[in-house]
């Protein structure tokens, strides 16, 4: 006989981080580097794929690793190849833009597979009615990056759409990159006993992008650390060819990376909070806004996994890099808790870092 | 002291083919494939992009061929490198979908520099809100046609944009393909005497899309001409390696396909309207609307230009081709007016066939 109170509640226009597994539509945190994008791939995409995977006379090019690239054997030749599309907002931010994040992104995909990254292709998707200054300005951007990087923009393609769909600019980077003989690093490679190192400060990108978002914006000095990583990673291949594991942590951050890497080589991995190297401001602006750095993007950093005797001389060589300058050993892989990345506190205690579920900040890269 | 009448035009929101060339926004004609995007290539990514070109130690690596792919020697590897962009409206249309679209796309444009497709990207912004069941079903059709075409779907991204921005989904594929040796098959190599042919029936996807669009919709038995070309092209390569000029005429279809090849090779095009295969329902839909078949998109046909002593036995393979059965010889290339196409009209008289300027149906891949 009483009232009976419906909570009516809209999920599909949800776009926090919330667990939305069971939604049979599209939300934001399927594009969040975290389970529910995971989730797509494993689900909806690897089987829909599959019907051609069967008949793969060479089962090592497949889609199924889950690394930032595919590698490849094409006439003998060890190619990795790698896709990454970018609907940053806003367009320009401290330290850099759209463009150049879309440059470096590929190439640091590539360089994640010990390849050396040659040749790139760029598909815009643009908005009708986007000033052309605002795309020049984007187009000499990625012209810098490329040079910067040492690698080509030898394609590209062109589409545009209506105004008021699109923000501005899409881009897609494509890249293919050349994998030396006796280098093989995937993220299925961490072995217990091997070191986590990182190659600098995390948090820094995702905060970049955030203090400037609209309707969030606050005043913080903190710039984009995108940048291209095959240099590093050139100078660490040079220590040693064996290094096991390379992510660069964006979408997701160092969570989920290390989660990935978990999941993928069927170890555990315990970090030390405390070693963590977060700048000051962006440990400030995470306060503030409720979040943990350890989940926020990262555009030119590093994780490595590398066994325990090139730990060492490997840490040396990357702080002597310029990108590296801040690098530190954050943790080991063990072979306690398969699939899990546990946190030694700045307590002493233990807790679970868990992959990330859907989306901590939209739109980022 | 008279009413002074001021006639206030917006131009930046016009979709229609009309010459903006000077306006300082993207308009709808900077993605048809017709003059405008061919400015927008020369006069803002060339050079923003030639900053690395300049450095370029093997200039035979350019995207200043204008190709539909770029050629690319990877340690002694010739190799074909491709990008596309799909942002079709709508989503599923008589005779395929974006996915299929976006599969059998790169698959096209690596088949017309001669190369054998092998590896696709996949690089998807869905929007949020996409019903999953519709991504399903285009992936679906991404992997059947992946595995029709022989090609592997190897490497993929992710990203989700808020709801009201993008179509549901925008698709990028890039492809690599494998050029084999004594193939030489680019637009600038198109020379007088040379034959021209075309696969078969023209302006089919176009009107396909067109029958139905949002607020144009007809009833028109059109279905989409969708289809991988790559083992037509190697039929044709059975007959003779030295094909000189293969292209899909996709947006801004035959007319400006043979306007960017007359260009390149700085020759003159001439064909025989008559002899152009244009499907009734295609010539009816065309006059309905004041369109011109050769203006329309083609998704699954292609032009090549051939030395004259093997257009013959080259147009009796593509007919006993399943995607070649209407083939035809359309015209010869001249050593008159170069860069011009011309038609003779089946009145007997000359005209000259233009390129497109900027959009003449958006959105149609």
């Amino acid at each position: 006989m009483g009232d009976e109170v419906t909570t009516c509640i809209d999920v599909s226009s949800w776009s926090c981080p919330l667990p939305l597994r069971d939604c049979p539509h599209i939300v934001m945190g399927h594009g969040g580097g975290g389970k529910l994008s995971a989730d797509l791939v494993e689900h909806l995409f690897l089987p829909a794929f599959h019907r051609q995977e069967s008949d793969c006379s060479e089962q090592s090019d497949s889609l199924s690793t889950l690394g930032d690239a595919a590698t490849l054997r094409v006439q003998g030749t060890r190619l990795a190849f790698s896709t990454d599309s970018f609907v940053v907002r806003p367009l320009f931010f401290p330290g850099g833009d759209i463009g150049k994040l879309a440059v470096h992104g590929t190439v640091n995909d590539l360089a994640m597979m010990g390849a050396r990254p040659l040749y790139l292709s760029t598909g815009f998707i643009l908005e009708e009615g986007l000033p052309l200054a605002q795309l020049s300005a984007i187009a000499d951007s990625m012209g810098c990056a490329a040079h910067a990087s040492g690698v080509k923009l030898v394609t590209g393609d062109t589409k545009v759409v209506d105004k008021g769909h699109g923000d501005g600019v899409y881009i897609n980077t494509s890249g293919i990159g050349l994998i030396p003989e006796g280098v093989e690093i995937n993220p299925m490679r961490a072995r217990p006993g091997d070191v986590v190192l990182i190659s600098g400060k995390i948090g820094v990108h995702g905060m970049a992008i955030m203090s400037v978002r609209d309707g969030l914006a606050f005043d913080a000095m903190i710039e984009s650390d995108t940048a291209p990583l095959n240099g590093l990673v050139q100078a660490m291949l040079d220590v040693s060819k064996d290094i096991h594991v390379l992510r660069d942590p964006t979408r997701g951050g160092v969570a989920s990376t290390l989660n990935e890497i978990a999941k993928a080589s069927r170890v555990g991995i315990v970090i030390d909070e405390a070693a963590l190297p977060v700048p000051a401001p962006v440990r400030a602006a995470c306060e503030l806004l409720g979040m943990d750095p350890i989940y926020v993007a990262n555009e030119g950093k590093l994780v490595a996994i590398v066994p325990p005797e090139s730990a060492e001389p490997m840490l040396e060589r990357m702080r002597s890099h310029p990108l590296g300058t801040h690098a530190a050993i954050i943790g080991q892989v063990s072979d306690q808790h398969p699939g899990i990345v546990a946190a030694r506190t700045r307590l002493g205690t233990a807790r679970v870092v868990p992959m990330q579920i859907g989306e901590q900040l939209p739109r980022i890269c």
